[in-house]
């Protein structure tokens, strides 16, 4: 028996395996990994980046670099976040080994065993992850097609006893909601947040992949509004952008928690790869990033609209979802007698997989969405997994309308 | 203000920034970074290796990968590790992005606020600083040139109410003190940990840069000796034997050790980078590994042997060091009147860096030694370098013997 720390096996720790075993079975139809397709990665501008790379830069590629990210980089990001309208020159970035390390890194700066976050219900199972790893106690908000509930966020500030340390949203194409915040959305929540000394970390991991362009300024971020109060924390990732092999992500943050987060990153892995980072600025600064990310915007739309036809064409009534703007994810919403872990059972079966609703919930409760992730599959395979899935949902609804009346209002 | 959490701003991360700021001065001779020089880095092999990997393995590179690493890697370093007597079979491997993100991972798997680790004195700063950071108590015991004191260390383990939840130990071209452990000093340190709960971890970054093929045999892991009772955990890194900026280690530990780990792993940064990964699976599947040590071993030599010659010519008498047998470092000792940092101070002005060795003690105390690092150095600046710090150490030996005798007793 071993001396354990008391750093904690998350209980959402197995839901991820599960997840990332079955993105990747063989032949499969797998709406669950939310990751890029590997057909649509920028292989050949990398390439090209490499081969050309000057013989000085390809030798710091093999190096250590500083701890807070390469230099060359870190400019290029604050480039990108000024055109953003974010405070990148007041604050500071942080270049991090993927954005979850950005967050594992906050909530380590933060948060003591015991301490509360708030976080979205649903959440980035990521993110709760970490939270509970480091004995945090999450409390769920939850959240509807514009945005977090703030309502509910209000009551339950208003109940606690110690003020949380951090509320943690994701506000352009949730992680797994889909949804995009309305602006009348988030000033509300900057409203509620201002002078409340609850930092606001702001996931923008999706924020570059709306499907119109007439939606960018929707994805304006939260920290970019002027004139509240409010502290915050905006991490992004170039996984979704570039690939997340490079495990390259970056956070702005004010200057002191910009400086104990380095001290933190600096015990956690002294600095990310210099190779990554290097190749990362080159495709930003070789112009590749934009007409890249158009092209991604028209490939994940194409797939989003054979989903969206798809479902409209077979579902059958009583299932909902909201046609995302941007990102990876369409969320299910089941009728109450259908549970999603039954019938994720059922689809497996039939080599069909998704993710059940409860792996997103704090609490591993709610059983009635399911996650079907459209960004890793290819088109052909779209129309072919909604009817397996109708069908099964079919059979489910049956047996309940087979049961007896007195078994259906139990 | 901000209510950060008691995650601790480690003392000796400040020291890692200094030293990190020093190795890297424009015209300054440096003897302080311990990383490898950048003409020494495998370029043309990784260019190859890159320009002809198979189309869908290139795709993998910008792809996540399990946590627990890259399954070919996973199996070239069980082979590279079956070669060294490591039982990599029975145990298992976890791939980390740079072994300090191993030693991070082992340390909140296992150590709570206020929980002892033992730590050789001098220690791998970045180690201490990692101890420091999760809130740890270190005691550091002495070690010689054969290896840690071992009546040290029993006084230690005796004397101590509750016990520690490991000893941290470089035995292989220690950093910074550059020895390579006895074998007769391993089994004692075996003999002495058996049955005690006290798990040994066992940093083995430095092993392969043995100068003689002939001491090769005396780099045999602890983790390899049969007959002990005594649980290690054995780590390794990519970073000195093809490049930092690549940030891949690695840690072989009993199943039950690697399960949490892999959850903490996954809590830090999901995986480490494929691409990195892919990389260095072909370097060693496609036969570069052992050439390439083979050249590096005589680059370090050479290095070393003119620091040796350096040092024996110029040197004034009372500065005493053990000719190291591989690895990057030279530990010099220095006469009881002469202080590392006044000595450091003098050296910066004349354009010469090195680091004193009380960055290296848990304390943060003694000022009796300095680290001189050969690995970056260019063979045309070490005698330079040896003949401006002994000129340096001859003024401070002056000015203490032009001192009263009565100071001089102070």
């Amino acid at each position: 028996m071993y001396a354990f720390s008391r750093a904690v096996n998350s209980m959402h720790s197995e839901d991820i395996k599960l997840l990332m075993k079955q993105s990747s079975g063989e032949g499969l139809i797998s709406f669950a990994g939310g990751m890029p397709n590997n057909d649509l990665f920028p292989v050949a501008e990398i390439d090209e980046i490499y081969n050309n790379l000057d013989d000085d830069i390809k030798k710091l590629c093999f190096q250590y670099g500083p701890t807070t990210g390469y230099p060359p980089l870190v400019r290029s990001l604050q480039n990108l976040m000024l055109r953003k309208g974010l405070p990148a020159k007041s604050d500071k970035i942080l270049v991090t080994t993927g954005s979850l390390q950005a967050i594992s890194i906050i909530t380590q700066e933060f948060v003591n065993e015991g301490d509360i976050i708030l976080a979205e219900n649903p959440c980035f199972v990521g993110a709760i992850s970490v939270f509970e790893t480091y004995g945090a106690k999450i409390i769920g908000i939850p959240i509807d097609k514009e945005g977090i509930d703030i309502e509910a966020l209000e009551k339950v500030i208003a109940s606690l006893k110690s003020p949380p340390k951090f509320l943690y949203i994701t506000p352009n194409f949730h992680n797994p909601a889909g949804i995009l915040y309305t602006e009348q959305r988030r000033r509300a929540l900057l409203k509620v947040l201002s002078g409340t000394d609850i930092i606001l970390i702001e996931d923008d991991a999706y924020g570059d992949l709306f499907f119109d362009s007439k939606d960018q300024p929707l994805t304006k971020p939260l920290k970019s509004y002027k004139g509240y109060d409010v502290d915050i924390i905006y991490t992004g990732s170039f996984s979704k952008i570039l690939g997340p092999g490079f495990r390259l992500g970056y956070m702005l943050s004010s200057p002191e928690i910009f400086e104990k987060a380095e001290s933190i990153k600096q015990a956690l892995d002294a600095c990310t790869s210099n190779f990554m980072q290097i190749l990362a600025t080159e495709f930003i600064e070789r112009g590749y990033l934009r007409p890249y990310l158009d092209f991604l915007r028209i490939e994940y739309r194409e797939r989003k609209d054979i989903l969206q036809r798809s479902l409209k064409k077979h579902m059958p009534k009583g299932i909902k979802w909201v046609e995302p703007q941007g990102g990876f994810y369409m969320w299910l919403s089941l009728p109450d007698q259908v549970m999603a872990t039954a019938l994720f059972k059922d689809c497996l079966k039939q080599g069909l997989v998704f993710v059940t609703g409860r792996t997103f919930d704090p609490e591993n409760v709610n059983d009635d969405h399911l996650r079907l992730s459209f960004s890793n599959m290819p088109k052909e395979d779209i129309e072919k997994g909604v009817i397996l899935l109708s069908q099964v949902i079919r059979g489910h609804l049956k047996e309940f309308e087979t049961l007896e009346p007195s078994k259906q209002n139990q």
